[in-house]
């Protein structure tokens, strides 16, 4: 059996058992009931992804998943396709917004080759799980082939695996890839059913005569791919990225190992749609870091009936939505686990 | 010259000619132009408040103070007044939200004892200012005296001056006080002409009866106080609480200093109404942290033209919303500090 295949098989729907008595402590804390709202939330949820009435924090961890497209030709992007390896040192050389936040949260950032059209054997730090030097033109037909896909898919499934063996309690997704909002979009379209003008954004900042020109690739994509549409690991194949099947298979792997897996923007949301196409029970692992201001990802939301946690117009990817909300999330499991209880410090209950 | 006489004459408003320089500096960064969204609009003003293109961080603070309130006695909180000491001393232990969210974020934390209605003179840590044990029933006449109150907006004022000689460069407000969600809705009634009905909430969470009774008591408040609601010192008296005068003194004072202050949720936002009906430059100063779930709040920052960093359903107080905002605030400013720049990193520009 694949890799992905046998993981699915693992991942199991949060057990619902353990939340009266989580909710009980957390009623017991000192402060109203339901007052720290999202926080109650957000604690809640990381202990059934655990499975413990008293959860643990460790280390959190972001993969950054970088990858390369051939759709890029059409001028889909408002960048060259160099900024994709000139990123990739940019992350590694510490001077990427992504590098700032997890500095400022304490999270580990990996930077991951997943199929970056450039030489980077010898990059510093970089995880090399190189796949192909980018993908195929995705408006001439499939972007990788389903082996590729699976291979993919089975990368993020591993890293998710050594993170915990490293002890990471919290992963988050990231990705680098320019012209990757397409694909995104593309797999939106075909996951979802999202009408693709409804759901085709400026990326890193395309004008109006390119963006009706985006749209028509889009299209393009789907037409031409229409026949392979039949599968959820077909729809990655076609219509994926190198980073956006890792960023899937990160999420499998996340599910698998009861770990909470926060993802970032509109293109992680891709992976995270694509990892539920394939396991819906991996949802449930799932919490959306923010509201991307990348136009549709709001649409997308609400397919997906997901309240992210924050909402600040990030359209950067990388990561940076993710690495802020966790710390929010860590900050909840803080309250959880570190406040005194009614009892405890002798405060008097509601009257 | 009365203390906050002198402190407003002091205040300006932020000086827009370093604008273009910090924005050339945030469009210099390695990202799309805006792609970072409000953490950019953040760091700017970050930026315009401290005065310099070259921003600093240092220490981060929290004045939570905490008062107590005669209004108590008609009923409409879900607590009993005692609780406002208990958590004084739970605050004072290290137990409460508002010591695991400062610890989290790595921001100080002091409790200010304005008014509580209990002899605290030996708790250890807290920050001695009692004004008087507990403001009178605004429901039969003024809070406290035109006196009082401008002693309360001294007692703000000079804690904000005692953070900036000690380095601290961003402050946050919270407030603890049985009842305080009654004189805060009655001073956005008294301050922007907001409906009592409208803005009227559950604070702790009170039931439907007792939220109509709320709303009658607020509504006698206004009309008994009706002739004293002349200016905006005695409206603040005659409606206000210890606990709010003081967050209005810090949010004076912070902003005569060129430091950011962060406004915790519904109660403090009364307190920031109240400095800047005093003091409209201070309005500049202001960082609005959470949009509060209750009710009314999202109406007030509305009519403030307001949009809170976060929106996490919080209606604890204590300062829980400026703490998780302060994190995001410093994050932007260390994403304008030590982010590399397009030049710098050698990443090729929009095409």
């Amino acid at each position: 059996m694949k890799k992905h295949e046998e993981t699915i098989q693992t991942i199991r729907p949060l057990d619902p058992s353990l939340k009266p008595q989580v909710q009980a402590h957390l009623d017991d804390l000192t402060k109203p009931q339901g007052s720290l709202g999202r926080l109650e939330e957000l604690a809640q949820r990381y202990c059934l992804i655990q499975g413990r009435t008293q959860p643990q924090l460790g280390t959190k961890r972001i993969y950054c998943f970088a990858g390369d497209h051939g759709v890029a030709v059409e001028g889909v992007s408002a960048f060259p396709k160099e900024v994709t390896p000139q990123m990739v040192f940019n992350m590694l050389a510490g001077g990427a917004a992504i590098n700032v936040l997890t500095r400022h949260v304490n999270a580990e950032l990996v930077v991951v080759d997943m199929g970056v059209d450039a030489p980077l054997e010898n990059a510093p730090g970089l995880c090399h799980r190189k796949i192909r030097g980018g993908t195929d033109n995705i408006a001439v037909g499939p972007a990788m082939s389903r082996e590729e896909a699976e291979r993919a898919l089975a990368v993020g499934i591993e890293l998710a695996e050594t993170a915990a063996r490293e002890g990471v309690t919290m992963l988050g997704t990231g990705e680098m890839g320019i012209a990757n909002t397409t694909p995104a979009t593309a797999l939106f379209a075909a996951y979802l059913g999202c009408p693709v003008e409804d759901i085709t954004g400026r990326g890193t900042g395309i004008d109006d005569h390119q963006l009706a020109h985006k749209i028509t690739i889009i299209k393009r994509a789907l037409a031409v791919n229409h026949a392979r549409l039949s599968d959820p690991t077909e729809i990655l194949a076609a219509l994926g990225g190198f980073e956006i099947a890792g960023i899937a298979g990160l999420v499998l792997g996340a599910a698998a190992h009861h770990l909470p897996v926060v993802v970032d923007g509109f293109i992680s949301t891709a992976g995270a749609v694509a990892a539920c196409a394939l396991c819906p029970n991996a949802r449930d692992y799932v919490i959306f870091s923010h509201l991307s201001q990348e136009r549709g990802h709001r649409m997308i939301m609400q397919a997906l009936q997901a309240r992210p946690v924050l909402e600040l117009d990030l359209r950067l990817g990388e990561g940076t939505g993710a690495a802020l909300a966790m710390s929010i999330i860590e900050a909840s499991v803080k309250i959880y686990t570190e406040m005194a209880t009614f009892s405890g410090a002798r405060v008097s209950q509601k009257g």
